[in-house]
């Protein structure tokens, strides 16, 4: 039996966490009813109006009011999935019996946010007999209101040892008849918490990068069937580095990440999805440098390659060391150097190509792909050729599925997405491989 | 149930081997010797008689009886822990029943070292199974000395890929009835014959650096409420690099650290407490740069960062490139390149400042940190907000968990980290948080 | 009981594939019968003719029909082992029934190429259990056609998160009596289907690096007893990055790497072994730069060293910093940022000067390298020593255990390695330690 992903979404680029209950304000709400507004590329995949660290302990009663009357009211017509975080540890069993009063209150679908939500959010699971725990008391709550057993979704923060080394097992324990563990949705890191429980120091305070962590959190997502989502990117101000740890973080097969700001939450929608235009790269000095497109020319502006053309060939420097080559020599070792990075309808007019070639009964056809160089004042037109077969084909495919996915379920970012790609791109990206 | 610490010591910064018999000398326990003698910053938290291979094969029976006499005379007065490495090995019986012999002799009460012995220290392990034939063993020696089982603690050495795979289990085979694994302490690292095992490779015959394994080692700790020790760092003159490995090891949550003379012990003694002084980081060109504190400014004395002032603002260079910024820009610009590293007191003073605030009822507070930084002779004031919640709060509370755990159990170094910090400092970083 | 490894080759540098079925060809076996050819370097240590990607779906029981009768023919003179690829995946039974045909027919002695064939390459492997059927198949397939059980060696492809959690627990499995997985051989990456599984996306639609994947088939393997190997490098032009890649896989303990061509082959057959000349590697810059031996000199031709001799001493600058030192200080210094790759006959050298002084009773002796630098014509005279013990021997062995690996079941690259090494440091490396 292949894995099964149980809810809607395949993809989940952005979870959006909301307090839900500032004090000293005179509406508590107000955070909560300001992220229900929130519509098109601002408004998150997952939105998680968060009764455990955004919020105060001694505001979390009022914050479950306030989510079952903001959730109640607005959840409807909110774009995203609606998933609350509740309290939780695996060491303190008071705090489980108020998450689990809290699940209840929440989920009741008369006097509750009922239908609206989605699943719950529970962090600082333990191991999987923790997450048995949690899953239980969601049992109970669906069946105590009524609700099919596995209707609510259940996300856990993987933010202890014991959780990531859970992760290994949970693919066989899910389908276990005493459990309902197919419930399971997202897997979310939760760095800051991983760091004391791991008691990992650095010198200034701020947080290792847990590329360890990431990649386990991801192949237990992939192996389950489950969505794998980053913690939280505190330096609200630094879009640069949240892009650059979103670039890795897609490299291993996580695709979502948790948002703190609208403008976190519009960066991050965003991120994921194949550029509006193409451009290539030039690798040079230990860095990949994107070549700037100037009347149809990709010229290089840096300094750690320069090209002359002489009598005899060309003298091509690279990091210091030059090299005298001729016309095709040279072509072949700009060919080395250089990487395209396609735009949706790059990679779009690729996967036509390529299904019309195994229509007519080609397993693997080359893709060509031109371009003219400019360094130093010298132009060079080189030539790449891709050999695409079945593999290549559906390892592409990612981000397409990604895209449509998004298409599918987000209605109101359709009109964002035509702005930016042109209508035309948007609909063939919406059919390609169906 | 919450994972539980069973030994005194919930951090380890130094695991100091001695040969116990050293051939060809007038007085084979001269190392021995020397080691139990050793005071302070120079004495280990825990320290290692090693009758494996530190120790010629020939003269390991010499070995056991003169840990028996200089452990049994001087251990008393040790101010670490002592914990003998005995041989074992996962292949081969012989080897394991002689290990099991050496413990018996060692730890008898009338005859041995007796009660001056915390635990063993068993290398060459394999997977879960054969850990628990040395726990067993230990239990025997336990039983026949008429010591409650579980008093002798046991420490191993991961240096199997066997031994890494069961660091996943550990926590749940812990505690099963047939076993006495409660009495497991250290985690060990042994990259050496890791290295052998895993058949790795390196052109000049350097070991690897093995990042994954003590990620996986300090994970396996983190869960089973263990303690992770890095193995031997060979190159004893090269103290730069010495630090840097165990600052990339407690990024890892991995404290402690092998050593193999006093100048490493007191080294490695040192390092994971918070600096003296706190100091600034400029991160420029791919590094970050300590200023130079000089009346109260923090002077940048690198070439990867310029900076002019000029009749419309300013002109910031970092690494060739040039920004004209007005003077509330280049703030910003420079907040976001630099980074604060805290002194002990400074750690301390943030902590109380939240605990106040805490009992005033507050969540979360605004810790303010602000200097004059001089680049090319032009001075700009910055100032840093960090938000402290609770989750900040137990996450910067592991170096002074560590601090307190040592100025606990190590009286030897009192005057020391007096001299070192200020009694005033020492005496509120031993309360804080308590 | 120790870890057995229950075939042949203990090490298995190259594992090269061949379309079975050539579409639009005179004769569709073409590419198998060139390869069945190949000798000496050129030749791979496992030649898998390969029945699912290399070959289209439409010509695969042509290429069932062309194993048997190329393999059947030229398997017997061939130098390297032989296991194809068969068809197979997790999610889909029609795919398995087909696998467990082809395997059938090839494997016959009669009709098929039964004796040729030393087991079978099986893809897209899932957890343990799905690994468990292709066992079972090729069981049933070794009874019906009268071979012992556990005499087809099998091998598997990692390319999904679950296969990669069920390395952990090989160990654990193989040896249960209800399977054969004791026939298990290799453990190969496939990083393009593992991608498309874990979703990774990168922005050219290169492949990510998958580390800890690397690190992990390389764990499981050494678990298990069996052999690691990498997948493909697709830049067949791009010899420095495919022997970069080498490098850095057998600093993780994996030997192998697909071979996509004859070239390929003959690089990766070399790499492993020592080279036949030592050289020394200065470090400086964040690189290691090798030194030229110049008349019995290493000369450092970089701009990232400079030394000048003065009056007082030496000035070394390195990395921009000048430091004044007198002619100790200067050795020192530089024996800190040297290294030395030995040669072949270098390790041979040392493993004999250890196993003689053992003879005599020493347990550790020091391995003393001498050598004259120039650096900005300035020459100094250094000398390093290294403590060799038992564990330093046998971790320098691994090299030695391939070469004698190959040696043994390569006759055909006896010639070539005696071009390289000459003759006498060939016998002497196939006989040391024995």
């Amino acid at each position: 039996m292949t894995v099964e992903r149980n809810y809607d979404r395949e993809f989940v680029r952005t979870f959006f966490t909301s307090p839900t209950a500032v004090e000293g304000e005179d509406d508590s709400a107000k955070m909560l009813e300001s992220a229900a507004g929130l519509r098109g590329m601002q408004a998150p995949d997952v939105w998680v109006p968060d009764n455990e660290d955004a919020t105060a302990p001694s505001m979390r009663e009022e914050g479950v009011e306030n989510i079952i009357s903001v959730v109640g009211e607005h959840g409807d017509e909110f774009p995203g999935e609606i998933h609350p975080r509740i309290v939780w540890h695996r060491d303190d069993p008071t705090t489980r019996h108020t998450g689990f009063e809290h699940m209840m209150a929440i989920a009741d679908p008369e006097d509750g946010a009922g239908e609206q939500i989605d699943g719950f959010v529970v962090p600082e699971v333990g191991d999987l007999d923790d997450w048995k725990k949690a899953d239980e008391f969601l049992t109970i709550v669906e069946t105590e209101h009524g609700l099919p057993e596995g209707s609510l979704s259940m996300s856990v923060i993987v933010e202890s040892a014991a959780a990531e080394i859970g992760l290994n097992r949970l693919r066989e324990e899910v389908g276990k008849p005493s459990n309902n563990l197919e419930r399971l949705f997202l897997l979310v890191d939760g760095e800051v918490d991983y760091t004391k429980d791991m008691r990992a120091m650095t010198p200034t305070g701020g947080l290792p990068e847990w590329q360890t962590l990431r990649h386990n959190t991801s192949r237990g997502a992939s192996a389950a069937g489950l969505v794998a989502v980053d913690g939280p990117y505190d330096d609200i101000r630094d879009v640069a580095g949240y892009r650059e740890r979103m670039r890795e973080n897609r490299a291993m097969g996580m695709t979502g990440i948790w948002s703190l700001t609208p403008g976190q939450v519009a960066t991050a929608n965003t991120a994921p999805l194949p550029p509006e235009e193409g451009s290539w790269l030039l690798e040079a000095g230990g860095e990949s440098v994107e070549l700037d497109r100037v009347d149809g020319r990709e010229v290089y502006h840096g300094d750690a390659v320069g090209l002359t053309e002489t009598a005899d060939g060309f003298e091509l420097t690279v990091d210091g060391r030059t090299e005298t080559l001729d016309a095709d020599e040279l072509r072949e070792r700009l060919v080395g150097m250089t990487e395209y990075v396609p735009s949706l309808d790059d990679v779009v007019d690729s996967m036509e190509e390529f299904e019309a070639a195994k229509e007519a009964g080609k397993g693997a056809i080359a893709m060509t792909r031109a371009a003219t160089l400019e360094i130093d004042g010298v132009t060079v037109e080189i030539s790449t050729d891709r050999m695409w077969d079945e593999a290549t084909y559906q390892a592409a495919q990612t981000p397409i599925l990604l895209f449509q996915d998004v298409y599918e379920h987000r209605q109101d970012q359709h009109a964002e997405l035509a702005d930016t790609y042109g209508e035309d791109v948007v609909e063939r990206a919406a059919e390609v491989g169906n």
